[in-house]
């Protein structure tokens, strides 16, 4: 089988709110190094992509060259303007890939943590059953409803979703021509709504999304741990 | 309103297999001193409950009681012998507080980062409601289903579920005459079988549950950061 050139599009789009800084959380430093340069780095080193996009906020472009810069980063990647939601992020890294075939990757920028195993397991995936997302079953028991009104659910049919996501770039863009709800919490919520079948395979529990600094300890840790192994 | 008196119910009756470890989790050293001896540490600072019940795997008792000669660990608790599951767990120290009123919080041995701050918020919501559990909506987009066949939930009308679980004594006790089912997670699955209405309060992210070395190098990492606050 040939196989079609594989895309990985990192979404960098967060304004960080939730930080306690004015610092978007892509760019807080983990073990000495930018979030963001953490999670482009093990895309780079994996040798599965053709290219790498990198989606971001038009306003910290020129902060983001200037991080480059002094970090001596050397990842090549295609900058390309975020939109007002991680979805119209999304849909302006497509639109940025338009005209070409293969698969796409689409990757939290905030999930630094991500191995090249686990992306070579979805991009394998995606290859035979045509998506693949990473997913975990969570340990605790799982309730649905309101403050005053819920009941359980059964927790092993239930699935805790990552990145990276990956589908075939032109039935995604497809999917992404959709009109944006708060249902689309990601690209398999698009792409379930265009009408694929969404594969799952077993995430990693480190694989987590950086979004408050509670976390940034947590990631520090297990990069501490690997680093030890 | 005069309060009745409240009951706190520690469940510790882990075989530690998912630890890589022979030593049951609840007796791993956090920060010096065993899983096991912080969560009760914090149950009795609350000043809330008349009495401290732990239940635990009979093959351990010798082992805990030097623990606790060793650690000069002076906070008062029955011991409780532990059933086959977390359910007969629950079952025999139910049993062992038979005939008295109150409230009863169910808490698991291996969530040493609770605060005093939540039992109190439990203790006075299951106060006002009848119950009171813990829980944190989840940050990840969530599906439901099989690997292959799965579809997207709406994650602002879902929970993951924390402890302490605080519920009428005896109601509860009469609830966990039921026959064991694999649904039974924890005790609120175990009072909506019963016919009880089950009322959410929000949980701590911090309130986690240490089932791999993994979860013990996070607590270790909250433990560090509590302290530089």
């Amino acid at each position: 089988m040939k196989l079609l050139p594989n895309y990985a599009l990192i979404v960098a789009g967060g304004s960080g709110t939730r930080m306690g800084t004015d610092l978007p959380k892509q760019f807080i430093e983990l073990k000495g190094l930018p979030i963001l340069m953490h999670t482009l780095n093990v895309f780079e080193k994996s040798n599965l992509f053709n290219e790498i996009l990198l989606v971001m906020h038009p306003d910290y472009h020129d902060y983001w060259q200037d991080l480059c810069t002094k970090h001596h980063f050397c990842v090549g990647h295609t900058l390309v303007q975020g939109g007002e939601t991680r979805y119209h992020s999304v849909k302006n890294g497509l639109n940025a890939l338009k005209g070409k075939n293969g698969l796409v990757a689409i990757h939290d920028g905030v999930r630094p943590l991500v191995t090249q195993t686990l992306i070579t397991k979805c991009i394998d995936a995606a290859q035979k059953h045509g998506n693949a997302i990473p997913a975990l079953n969570p340990h605790e028991s799982i309730r649905q409803g309101t403050f005053a009104h819920n009941h359980s659910l059964d927790r092993n049919s239930l699935w805790l979703v990552q990145t990276p996501q990956v589908f075939n770039l032109n039935r995604l863009t497809e999917y992404y021509q959709a009109k944006w709800t708060k249902t689309f919490t990601d690209d398999s919520s698009v792409a379930e709504m265009g009408g694929e079948n969404i594969y799952i395979i077993e995430g990693e529990k480190e694989n987590i999304k950086i979004t408050t600094l509670t976390d940034l300890n947590i990631a520090e840790t297990f990069l501490r741990l690997q680093n030890e192994c």
